[in-house]
């Protein structure tokens, strides 16, 4: 296997914790907030998908607010102008999860160049890295928005090697999403899998690394450079 | 709006009723064939969309063994070889929903070119359209597999007016399927949503015609050669 030279990080769900999302929901619908969140989430993978498959983009803000809409549909919720913008806003305030920052400091005393790569369109990820304050430890933000395209389009994932200017092969892509972790591998990356919840292997011909923290996958890079 | 020239549906829920699947599941993993057969369903239909999207194609058929082994995995039941193979051949023995042979025949009487345009390769096509007693009713049988790619991408849909001669403006497209009816609408047919179950549309930017059987889809074509 060749050097890995940078490391690229999927960020909702795997940088940052969208648990926050479901207990504003909560509040607001009581009782339905773990199935909003869940119907929401679903709807938004599924829209970046049948859009960008169409050719019909629009930026990730517009998806996740068309998403959330269905989802109150479905439910039945009475989503008014101020419910649905306390709950857009929610992505913004994200945390990061316990094992980030310990990882990133540890690949930043490497050397390791560092970035992400994300469905998010560039003012949300802004808003979303600097408000989790992890913002700092990025050496570059790479938004689907810029192919207007989303994962698990190749346009997309060339983003890393074109803008790294290293092939996929000697970059290591990072994504707690199974399916985003074959994506990239199907691209060509070295990919590690971020399994925090002991969910199944995703049943698509590949099988990426995996562990079950961000510190697992930054381990598995510094193991790379012996 | 130009005269309509053709129908084209989908399958797989539109015509045919996959409601023997889950209880099939249930026989075979009392009290939880329902979730089973919904996590099936839900990641037969991502498999399609990552792998399209990623220009990963495999065959429908393949696609619904890996999702059915992903749903398993998930539910942690052990999947045995003969579960599986039963499970997969029921998909070959579905029933029509009870609204199908009428409309068709109404349609028929009218001489309507009928076709169907579906995700499902050829031979599950053929098996399932003839295990249901519906396939003398349609003119062309068009599958997904001939461009290796599955919907919402333009080549699948495509292939109704290239195989039809018609411009897709003359052309209906039915679909049980909110995102179907949505993808079909994007590429240019005139398309109707068949909303069995009383479903919110989806938020999509674009609204088909709608209805709640395929007795609404049949009128709303005949209504049109007026």
């Amino acid at each position: 296997m060749a050097t890995l030279r940078a490391v690229l990080f999927d960020v909702f769900g795997t940088l940052l914790d969208v648990h926050s999302v479901a207990a504003r929901a909560e509040t607001l619908f009581p009782g339905q907030g773990q199935r909003l969140s869940q119907l929401w989430r679903e709807k938004q993978l599924d829209y970046t998908r049948l859009r960008a498959l169409a050719g019909r983009y629009v930026p990730f803000t517009r998806i996740t607010e068309d998403a959330l809409m269905f989802a109150a549909d479905t439910l039945r919720l009475d989503m008014d102008g101020a419910a649905r913008g306390l709950l857009m806003h929610e992505y913004t305030q994200l945390t990061a999860f316990a094992d980030v920052v310990p990882a990133l400091q540890k690949l930043q005393a490497r050397d390791v160049t560092l970035g992400v790569l994300s469905n998010g369109d560039p003012g949300l990820l802004e808003d979303a890295l600097h408000g989790a304050q992890i913002g700092e430890y990025f050496d570059l933000v790479l938004s689907a928005d810029a192919v207007h395209s989303y994962k698990t389009s190749p346009a997309v994932y060339e983003l890393g090697p074109r803008n790294l200017r290293h092939p996929a092969s000697e970059i290591l892509f990072v994504s707690s999403n199974g399916w985003d972790a074959a994506g990239a591998q199907w691209y060509g990356y070295v990919s590690f899998w971020v399994n925090r919840s002991g969910a199944p292997m995703e049943k698509l011909g590949v099988e990426p690394a995996s562990g079950t923290s961000l510190a697992d996958a930054a381990a598995f890079y510094i193991d790379k450079l012996q």
